[in-house]
């Protein structure tokens, strides 16, 4: 267990890991950022930090000694430089969580293992195994490199009457997973927080919409009846203890079918805090990003209700140029991170708007303080 | 008004320091702070300082060049310093905020200018001023330093029957201020924030108990009649329009007479986020940090509307070492400031403890997301 004042590490210097810093600093916890870019905005609220690629093997053995704990903000830390980490540090979330969670056929492997429900898959490693695994699954599906994607990077949907060497050679010819289409009604997504002895704690499932496949909008509470939202936390229980996880993560699911016959489907999982889960700084007693925290310390994990209806959305690209409307709008909670540059695509804040819900009022105990 | 990414320099690195920093980074402003303290805890969340005394001109050369906008955590700045400043970039608040505060006798006799009432007072410069005084106010009194005093240092308690020389001696005989006793039903305090343009806002009103001159608890709302409540707030607006005031400060008031007889007398303003403000962190839409953020970069003010009754608890000293177990109290919000040693009096924390308010509950709009 850490104590006040210990070191966390931290791999990846995005906006993820500088809302980790912001929070743990919160906790009087101090933290080390290691990331190749030099604009990191981690960098900016983080008394320490190292510069450097993550195969750096003298940056990595300097930032090891540094720190307490090594976490990471994202999913595609090479595992050489975790199984490095690994040998001189604690590392949490540990490489299985990476291992499983780089690799998208691993991954649906993975959870089907677990007798959990995923979309329909199948492994391609050549345009033959191309032809025979839409054979099987039929069309549309989308083809997906296994490693390295993320925000619809890395991937190709095919359609009936697509030319399948096409869909190959875009994809760069590398080893892919076809998955088959899934008919959802809407996406969700279950942000929980497992500590190494088991303890578990999920935030209420979050509906959330994508815009050119990146996420434009979380909304708690999700329109699911409560037999489907508990099926998701039962979902994200059962794959963080075949992880062995520590920290946040996240899992995301389609939701099929309606009324009695709902149903959900993972998706993917995130082994870190994630973007569906920002609604949680302004709208849930606990923040996911403290939730990682003190999971990753071996702390008492945070109250997770609710204050109010949430909802979260991306600020993408020229959206961050609203800043100042947002800021003069009552009560919407302004997030910015520190990115000079509004490229298209580049995610650079978000907003929080919390409405009241007779449901959590409700709740809240009544007695003084 | 400062666009995102601008950087904000803050003189002082203690917690209040550290606060505005970690306020600044959410809204995607940098920081960079001076502070002699080479330990100091706002060092920790910021990628830029400077450890350097206040009257160091070369070094604030160098903090001026590398900001945009000087704001700072105490008002005990040297004057030298804000004038040294003020000739090369914006500084909120202004040195006419810090001239005043900083002198007992000058801030009572600036409140009392503005038809607002304070402790009867009086002048002390030599132990003759001192028996005039004490003839003239009557005893129990308070001889306090005119200049760098806090949490009750710089200041002696006469009694009836005391010795005066030896209260004399005992503060230094330096330039004093005597107090008249003040026979209050409680202590509270209005935290406000003022922008340039005379915009104004102020949270509720709180209620704060002290123990050996160090504040214990605030709780809002602070048990007043809204009379007096808003009476509180009216005194706050005066004095930030009087000041020419930026940025985020406080004004504490004693509670005297109950009832219809309930009224307000000012003891002391502070320049500067204010410990009596930290529940706004937990517990109202925009913490007082936020809002000194908003406020000196010329940003609309945020909405100050408690999301119920809150209370913070400072730990002082040894209470720190409860962290584990106020860190397993389900909703405690705790927050600590990366202090090494928890020496006795020292400030190592707070927890902000938030409960249910119908009356907030029926206030929130009730609209959907």
């Amino acid at each position: 267990m850490l104590v006040p004042g210990s070191v966390i590490g931290i791999l990846g210097g995005g906006q993820l890991g500088r809302m980790i810093a912001l929070a743990a600093a919160e906790l009087g916890l101090k933290t080390h950022v290691l990331c190749p870019d030099k604009d990191s905005p981690a960098f900016q609220v983080s008394a320490h930090h190292i510069c450097a690629a993550y195969d750096d093997r003298d940056a990595l053995d300097r930032f090891a000694a540094a720190v307490d704990v090594v976490t990471y903000e994202f999913e595609n830390v090479p595992l050489s430089t975790a199984e490095f980490l690994v040998a001189r540090v604690p590392l949490k979330p540990g490489a299985k969580a990476l291992a499983v969670t780089q690799d998208r056929l691993l991954e649906k492997t993975f959870v089907r293992d677990l007798s959990i429900e995923t979309a329909p898959f199948a492994a391609v490693d050549d345009l033959a195994g191309l032809e025979r695994a839409v054979a099987a699954l039929g069309l549309p599906a989308v083809l997906k490199t296994r490693r390295f994607g993320y925000d619809g990077k890395g991937q190709v949907m095919i359609r009936p009457g697509d030319d399948l060497t096409a869909a190959w050679h875009a994809l760069g010819r590398q080893s892919a997973i076809l998955e088959g289409f899934v008919a959802f009604e809407r996406e969700v997504s279950v942000v929980a927080a497992r500590r190494g002895d088991g303890a578990f704690s999920a935030f209420d499932v979050t509906e959330n919409v994508h815009r050119e496949h990146i996420l434009h909008t979380s909304t708690v509470p999700a329109a699911l009846t409560a037999e489907t939202a508990k099926r998701a936390r039962i979902i994200a229980r059962t794959i963080g203890d075949a992880l062995d996880y520590e920290g946040v993560f996240a899992v995301e699911l389609f939701v099929v079918g309606r009324g009695a016959g709902e149903r959900v489907v993972v998706n993917e999982i995130a082994p870190r805090v994630h973007n569906s889960g920002h609604w949680t700084q302004d709208g849930a007693v606990t923040s996911q990003f403290e939730q990682h925290v003190r999971a990753i310390a071996g702390w008492p994990l945070g109250e997770v209700s609710r204050i109010g209806r949430a909802q979260m959305t991306n600020l993408i690209g020229a959206d961050v140029h609203d800043w100042h409307a947002l800021l003069a709008e009552p009560g919407a909670h302004v997030h910015l991170y520190g990115k000079d540059e509004a490229r298209a695509g580049r995610k650079m804040g978000h907003v929080v708007r919390v409405k009241r819900d007779p449901d959590v009022c409700a709740n809240i105990p009544e007695e003084g303080c």
